[in-house]
Formats: C-alpha cells, sequence, structure tokens
C-alpha cells in the first residue's frame, strides 16, 4: 500500500501549466482516495481527462472531525496493495487541511508517504516576496478578535525584525478589513508582500513598505491571498 | 520585463516527473538567467532538451556576496522586454539561496514577478510528515557548535509541544552526526521526521518518536536531508 499526497490546482483552468506529469500518472493507477471534500476531488480527476470511470473510484471524506479510529478503519478497508492518493480542496494535502491525520496514521501503520510535487501558495508566495527563506514561518489565519490580532501583529513584527519572514493569511471575504488593520498597526518602514491569486491569471504579487501600501490600497476582496512580512 | 523564478529539480532524472509545463515553456522564451550556478544552469537547461542554443544564453552567477548595486546593473543591461529566469542550484529560488537579492531588486524597480511551481523538499517533507501545516517554521540551518547547537535543540523541542511543526537540515556529510545529537538531546516521546533524498527514486520519508528512531538509526551520509519535528 502506498499514500500518494496529490496536490489539485489553486486556479481554474490551470491544472495542464501548474501540474507535474507525475499527478497524471499517479491519478491514473489510482482508485482510493482520502479528500477533503468528495464533490471538488470528483470534479479535479475528471478535468484530467485520464478517462478514468469517476463512478469506479472510491472516496472517503476528512474533514476536522474525522478521528484517528475512523481513518485506521478506512485503511483497513482498502485492498493491501492499493494505492490511495489524497487531495484537499486546494493546493498540497497536509498543509493547512485535513489530510494530514491520514498521513500520520500511514507512518503508524508502516505505509509508504509519497509526496508529489504541485502549487502551495504559501511557498509561490515566498519565493516571489524576495524575502529570507532561510528562516520563515507560516502562522495560518491570525485571531479575529481586535485586541488579540493587534496583539499578534506586533509579535509579527517583532520576529519580521530579525530577517524571519512571517507568512499568514485570512479568510477572503475579511481581505480588506484585514490590509486595513495591518497598514495601521505596522511601522512604515516594515515590508509587506501581497501575494493575490496565486497562479492564476490575474496573479497579483508585490512587495512593498507599509509606508507605500498606506498611499494606494489593492482590492483584496474575496481574493484568496498570502501575506508575508519581513523588515 | 518579467523575472520568473524557475524551480530545478531535486535528484537526477527526475525532471520529466516533477516539472510542470509551464517551466519548459519559460525557458524555451528566456535567453537572460541569474543563477546560483552557471555550470548547473547550464545542464539542467540542456536537459530541458528544448531545444536552445546554451551558448547564445545570458548568465548572471549571484552568490552571498553579490550587492544590491551589482543587481541593478544586470537589470540595467538587459532589453526592457525581455523574461529573466532566477535559478537556484536545487528547488525553488529565492528559498534559502542568493536568488532573493533578485527579486527584491525586481520589486523595487516595478518588474513583475512570476514565481513557478516546482519541488520543494521543504513543502514535500512537510507534507509527507503528517505533523501540522497550519503552524510551522523553518529554520535553516542549526548552529554547529555544540553547546549552541544543543539550546536551540532544546527551543525547537518546547516549541514543538505547541502543535508548530520545526523544520531544520544540516550539511548532508554531517547529517549522521546530527542525528545522534538529536536522539541524544530530544524527549523519547516527541515526534521526529526524516525526509531523506526527497524525490529521488530512493526517497526515504518516516516519522517516528525519538525513542523508536534510537533502536533502528538510518544512515543519512551524504545524503541531502530534511529534519522535522512536532510533539
Amino acid at each position: 500500500m502506498t499514500l500518494f499526497l496529490i496536490p489539485t490546482t489553486l486556479a481554474p483552468d490551470t491544472a495542464e501549466a501548474v501540474l507535474p506529469a507525475q499527478i497524471k500518472q499517479v491519478v491514473s493507477q489510482t482508485d482510493y482516495y482520502f479528500v477533503e471534500n468528495i464533490r471538488t476531488a470528483r470534479r479535479f480527476i475528471s478535468e484530467l481527462k485520464l478517462g478514468k470511470t469517476i463512478d469506479d473510484l472510491h472516496f472517503y471524506e476528512l474533514d476536522k472531525n474525522t478521528t484517528v479510529q475512523q481513518v485506521k478503519g478506512y485503511f483497513q478497508g482498502i485492498p493491501p496493495d492499493a494505492a490511495i492518493g489524497v487531495m484537499s480542496e486546494a493546493g498540497c494535502p497536509g498543509v493547512a487541511d485535513p489530510g494530514a491525520i491520514a498521513v500520520q496514521m500511514a507512518h503508524q501503520l508502516g505505509i509508504r508517504v509519497v509526496p508529489l510535487v504541485g502549487p502551495s501558495s504559501i511557498l509561490l508566495g515566498l519565493m516571489a516576496s524576495g524575502f529570507s527563506g532561510q528562516s520563515f514561518v507560516f502562522h495560518g489565519y491570525l485571531p479575529i478578535e481586535k485586541a488579540a490580532r493587534h496583539k499578534m501583529l506586533k509579535v509579527l513584527e517583532k520576529n519580521a525584525q530579525s530577517f524571519q519572514t512571517q507568512i499568514f493569511m485570512e479568510t477572503p471575504f475579511r481581505n480588506n478589513a484585514f490590509l486595513d488593520d495591518i497598514l495601521q498597526i505596522c511601522h512604515p518602514d516594515l515590508k509587506l508582500c501581497i501575494a493575490c491569486n496565486v497562479s492564476a491569471s490575474d496573479e497579483f504579487i508585490q512587495t512593498k513598505s507599509i509606508a507605500q501600501w498606506r498611499k494606494a490600497k489593492p482590492d483584496l476582496h474575496k481574493k484568496p491571498t498570502m501575506f508575508l512580512m519581513s523588515q
């Protein structure tokens, strides 16, 4: 048994450009899938146009409530020589999604785990920021509550000053308010990279100082965006 | 002018499997390159078999001593409508290599920066570890001096206990001694993922407790390895 971690696209109609050949090859040979969302996964496999009959495939949904025992049960119900794919809603599975629980269980059961190459907005944002990749931290979502969020932004600013790149995000429909917060709280000289719609045709990635961003704010409403901060 | 960040392979003979089509497409249209090592870059482009005459290409070497002024000079010497590629020795440019200085300058000069998808041992190790990708930190190389290294390992262990995945590495010829240090210093219950020769045919990625690793140590001598730690 092998557990393949299969990245999906971040933006529509980009599969041919951004997915390496190994993904098509693995999907064409895999009939069992652990996925964050079954509908998205079925659509993704269809779009690869591999001639697979989607209704013959076996999907097991993983969400934040899935227990270790359930995942163990899934593995035990699959033929021992099968290949299993793990797919998240978008991007690389196991990074900020429930796929990690399947990977943990695979290691415990001695099952081989093979990660495949694909798009990650965290990594693409980091590459394109121009900030240090020698030392960086991904925080996921910052607190929603105002006082806690402001305190956290001050902590990130302090970390950024010792050349550790700070990476974080917000739910897309709150991006504009979040950007306002950052521009209000952070020091004018601090550098902020906004990596928006990464890998899409309208990708927007720019690094400027807080002072420069204050003069011309981009509209990030409902657009998937990664924020990066450095000295 | 556009600055493309072009990932290269991590392991020999893997280009066809791990590189997406957009890389071949961009390289076929790009004649100017900022690279970490000219010989490696020429060989990589040859291996893509795009029919390009390598001697017609323009290479500018970036190393840790390259200054901002030099990079600015490079940009100024290139035709304004040209595409420029940035390539590191292996994997994704701008992450733990001198490519970031070119990206910084591009942002300052208002040049569009486009990151392409490709292999990263940090990201592939994180995906395959089964550890939290909601919150993680990459530390690069730990201190070489024994007391400082031990102190740092205790700090990482403490961070790992609050479910922040810790990622770090060592120069490959010192990997075995480094693993001995980790196994000696860290708590038996702590989990360690060893991601070795990632994307190669002899890829080895396993997550076990420190206590389990103590019973059977893999030989990591001269093998590129990423270490990941979590509770």
